[in-house]
């Protein structure tokens, strides 16, 4: 036994007697970078690191400082002094790079490159940039928190999309909309004084991911956020964030020259409306020199906009993106608007709203545009704008909270959604033209590139309400690096980091994060339903929901059943959104030989003896899928139960309870929603389909006065 | 040197090596229960403590492990096998008892006894329940916390006040009423399946203080919180809670029969009503079988009751307790009243309609007064019900949660406060007749005595928003438990507990806190002014608040500043609200030569140039009050940097950043003050006084949409 393994077997034995001083219980609040002691056999030979130079940036000390946490903690056996050593090279050495004859090409200022030369004696991590560094550091070190050898290293990764950002619905009272996960973690009362240690740890999780921006308060703006006191609150968060890489971005509200300008009009083409937006980017850059711009909801919901004064969203636009494009900053225009006349058919609207405007929105603009064209369902087709917009700079919008897939106390992981809409074809441009293609900017050669995804975070011990929902924060950050990647290696990865490298337990956990999200479709809206949950708080089942103040905001008007049929025909017999698409996107959507059966009643309004491909008629094929959604949750929970003996137990109860809700919820969905479409059809359950246990008019009495997020 | 500290000290250097993983930031979450290793000269012999009896309650089993866990922290030395021990005994160990000759009497149901035995090697601490134990542990625990010797014990203590509550003012939405410190830490939306780990911790902080109930929701209650949902809600927390000897209180909005009962009125004396809340207790005690009982706010500040159907206070408190009778409940019904019509004198308000109803109340209900009769400003007089009703029993309300004292940002040590209020000598039964005695029962030989304190705890991970606000909770729970105890002896404990025995800290410390209450008053409200805070959020200087809803909702209702003078008239000659209390009390209060100039202008209305004690007239004084306040924040900061070694840096860090918010608001508070005033008096300010740097204007305009706690 070596003498330091002597040591530590005398510490491990001190440190049982020691234990309730120093254990913790798991908490979650460390995420995917816990760094705790790899299995003796993944840890390999302990590596030795250099000092930072004097002279390095903050973003380098913290690279080194990341670098050593890492390492310490995943294999603390001491180095000997003959160990291989790891060394972080920035463009100013050059000798380095020179004597590995490194190729700093393509990385761009954020990419890096990790490679083991000197026949395994030394990895160089090496970026041309110090952030590139950081984010290459955060690369190695989930190597071996996920138990891959670090021995003979040859990495290279750069991101694919410019702008990775998170979009924080948060509001300035500190409460969150659609937040499921406690308060808003930005305490604007105590800002800018008080510095909570929580933002460095926030922007330490999105840099090991590759986020780089953050919209802190909410799309539904208030005026305030961009007065005086406020910006000097969201500059006390820049200065926080900047060493990570991370600028800070605001949503702005559109009529602000009149709100806190004395103005009394904010038309887009009003020589004073454009003067007040250009002094505020003036003033809002001497506090954040790098902020990183606007994020803009206009003439939606309700929210002021260009339209008011009769101007277009390119007029908007383009007037904020004058004001910050002398300072480098951009605007992300969002897609998702509905006019205040109801159309027949809210999925056709920023289609139609912005397809027309192809090409006339500034270099500096991004329009971003939801996933879907309703509004973050569980399930929806990609967004028509996808592919329609050459001359337009789009951007993804993903949601990470689970507004409409079960708040947090639903297991759904996001991977696979947003994988199948990436991964979707557009065929804008032929066969090949994936969302991922148009978002990453390569299909139509986008100036700027934009992957946004409102954050799931808050003042909850664990961040995102439920350890499960780390994942998505996690997926996302990964996704938005590499559009093109695979939502189930990032479930692997996340597992292995979050909980344990041992394969026992990656391999079943993976599978059942990768089956979640099909579950959460199945119980709440199986092929092709959609919006059918609660009003206004969206949570649980509401299919009944009809009338008050918009068609568009009731579920009638989206699974328009009635006794003879259910589905929204949205072929050229019906609404047409389905001519939005490519011709031969829209041919496949159309035809019913051809759609796939998940997207089925979105685009198509069908009797209920229809014969799906299972062979059974559509209202059998409904009701199974519903249970079959409310039976995977069961699995999910055996295997939950499987896998206690490699989590603590904490984080084991938790997920454990988390599942029971869950799985009792999954009933309900499946009770109410088969309760009511039988009010609708009048037939009989399928055989060996147990019926609803309440009335239907029980599951319509449920209320959630005190529901979190609205 | 002996092995174990061979041991320890490689461990040490191992540690060293190691810190990165097992080092976390200081972030007072621990509270006064860190159980750090004491210094080495005040550690003593360490102990040995037995193993919890097999069939011993959970109660038990949380004594012993609470007092093994603070002994390995305080004192990691291992006990040799002759080390003296620690014994906890309850009757069914009566051979001990007898062994020892140890006197149970007098200690009642929660009290106890450590007594050191055998020549100094055995300790016992015995009582005659499971939780008199576990309050015997904290104690034995916090004499080693503060550095007291441990050696030859002889400590009887019980509490004078059996009913030692917090009221949470906690929202169904989770928002808190006057909460500055997050949100609720009651997760309404995931319980009763979820239990978050901290409702364990937060029942064993209150435990260590003494505190053995807690109102769950704000007394202005929404009827949702006594439906079946919330009470299972309630049910779980009382289920975490019980092992710590807390019971669950619910505060009960006295209009529920109407809105969850189905019924047309809540008229306290219709049968229907009667019988609707003997049914709701009734299920109430099912789900929780030590349900405490309930907190009604009535006729209060729009909150409906039985005057609304022209019955008594009397009445309608009288009703509730014959529901909750029967299963050993009670009714705190609170005294905090007022009428739609505006009074003379709101001071007045609630001595005008209790002290009628003296003798009428039941047994089982407690009268809740507040400590003033206005609304917990930084200085009032007691509340002249104090004394005044011998015949019903009259509970104490603090507020812990510092509504008017500069929320959570500015450093106010209650205990000062509290202990003025509770020394005061109401003068009801003669000389001596302090308000302590009124509240510990023994004055007027009440059968149930009351001490409840506003809460301040939130998701805050310090709980209380600061880490000095934390000393309040302790504070309360100390004073409630002994309403005679010494505020100043309990700062030390505090600080000692929290931070270090070191007395080079906590006597500075513990001085700082016993001045700061009163630099508050002196910056906000000195020499008996009140109520001058800013409209509804009731944060910063509002001294011109006139207008609005209600005369007594204003600042000028209670300066009645004019050209003349400045001050509240209640001698006879005024409103003479000084004759609701005793002639001794109120012959003091109304005469000029007697009175405390602390609350001068509380009972009287002065002219500008009235001459104070200290020889200047009393616009001098006033400004000079004004100042002094200032100054001694500033002295508090230097105070606190000087305590800079003794802290860790996170903890050290955030308060002196708060001090900072502190030092700038407490000069704002002077300034808007000074500018209000000379507004109205027109006179010079005396000299040296810095004239306010803003115009009165650029106060009055300031705005704080967001403030917490509405």
């Amino acid at each position: 036994m070596r003498p330091s393994h002597l040591l530590r077997g005398l510490c491990l034995a001190a440190g049982l007697l020691l234990a309730p001083l120093t254990a913790r219980a798991e908490d979650g609040y460390d995420l995917w970078l816990r760094y705790k002691p790899l299995p003796e056999a993944m840890r390999g030979e302990p590596r030795i690191v250099g000092q930072p130079p004097a002279s390095g940036s903050p973003t380098l000390s913290l690279a080194y400082g990341e670098l050593r946490r890492g390492l310490d903690g995943l294999n603390p056996d001491e180095p000997g002094l003959d160990a291989p050593s790891i060394r972080l090279v920035t463009p100013s050495q050059s000798d380095t790079i020179a004597a590995f004859k490194l190729s700093m090409e393509g990385l761009g200022g954020e990419g890096y490159l990790i490679r083991t030369v000197q026949g395994g004696r030394l990895t160089v991590i090496a970026a041309n940039t110090d952030v590139g560094v950081l984010y290459g550091v955060f690369h190695y070190l989930r190597l071996m928190q996920t138990g891959a050898s670090v021995e003979r290293l040859d990495v290279r990764s750069a991101p694919k999309v410019r702008y990775r950002l998170l979009n924080h619905w948060d509001n300035l009272d500190r409460s969150v909309e659609r937040g499921y996960s406690g308060q808003s973690i930005w305490d604007w009362w105590r800002l800018p004084d008080v510095k909570d240690p929580r933002y460095a740890d926030y922007a330490r999780a999105n840099a090991s991911i590759g986020i780089n921006g953050a919209v802190l308060n909410n799309v539904n703006a208030k005026s305030d956020s961009l007065t005086a006191p406020y910006i000097a609150k969201a500059a006390a968060l820049a200065d926080t964030f900047r060493p990570y890489g991370i600028k800070v971005y605001l949503s702005a509200r559109f009529s602000s020259p009149i709100e806190i300008g004395g103005l009394k009009t904010a038309d887009p083409l009003d020589p004073a409306v454009r003067a007040f937006w250009k002094t505020k980017a003036d003033e809002i850059y001497k506090a954040i020199p790098d902020f990183g711009g606007f994020l803009v909801k206009a003439n939606s919901e309700g929210q002021p906009g260009p339209q008011d004064y009769g101007r277009t969203h390119a007029d908007g636009a383009n007037m904020l993106a004058q004001a910050v494009g002398p300072h480098g900053g951009i605007v992300m225009w969002r897609a998702f608007v509905y006019s205040h006349e109801q159309p027949d058919d809210r999925a056709k609207q920023g289609y139609s709203e912005f397809k027309p405007f192809d090409g006339e929105f500034a270099e500096n603009v991004i329009v971003q545009v939801k996933n879907g064209a309703i509004d973050f369902q569980p399930r929806e087709p990609f967004h028509p704008l996808f592919g329609a917009m050459p001359k337009t700079n789009l951007g993804m919008e993903f949601q990470i909270t689970k507004e409409y897939l079960g708040f947090s106390t639903h297991l759904a992981y996001l991977g696979p959604m947003w994988e199948e809409v990436l991964k979707a074809d557009t065929f804008s441009a032929g066969r090949g033209s994936t969302v991922a293609r148009v978002v990453d900017g390569k299909l139509h050669g986008y100036s700027r590139t934009l992957m946004a995804g409102v954050a799931n975070i808050g003042t909850d011990r664990n961040w995102s309400g439920s350890q499960f929902d780390q994942a998505n924060w996690y997926a996302f950050g990964r996704l938005a690096w590499d559009p093109e990647a695979s939502a189930e290696a990032i479930a692997r990865d996340w597992a292995a980091m979050t909980f344990t490298p041992d394969k026992r337990f990656t391999g079943p956990a993976a599978a059942m994060m990768m089956g979640s999200r099909e579950a959460v479709v199945d119980y709440m809206t199986p092929m092709g339903l959609h919006h059918l949950m609660g009003r206004s708080h969206h949570y649980g089942p509401g299919p009944w929901v009809a009338g008050g103040e918009r068609a568009d905001w009731t579920s009638v008007y989206y699974h328009k059943a009635d006794k003879a049929g259910i589905g929204f025909d949205r072929t050229a017999k019906g609404s047409d959104a389905v001519g939005q698409y490519a011709p031969l996107a829209a041919a496949t959507f159309s035809d019913l030989s051809k759609i796939d059966e998940k997207d089925l009643l979105w685009f198509h309004h069908l009797s209920w003896d229809y014969r799906t491909r299972s062979g059974r008629p559509l209202w059998d094929e409904l009701v199974s899928r519903y249970s079959r959604g409310v039976r995977r949750v069961g699995e999910m929970r055996a295997t939950w139960t499987s896998l206690a003996p490699y989590v603590d137990p904490e984080r084991h109860g938790e997920v454990a309870t988390y599942l029971a809700i869950q799985r009792r919820e999954a009933q309900w969905w499946r009770d109410a929603s088969v309760a009511y479409f039988q009010s609708i059809n009048g037939l009989p359950l399928p055989k060996g389909e147990a019926p609803p246990p309440l009335t239907l008019e029980a599951y319509e009495a449920m209320t959630f006065p005190y529901a979190p997020g609205i």
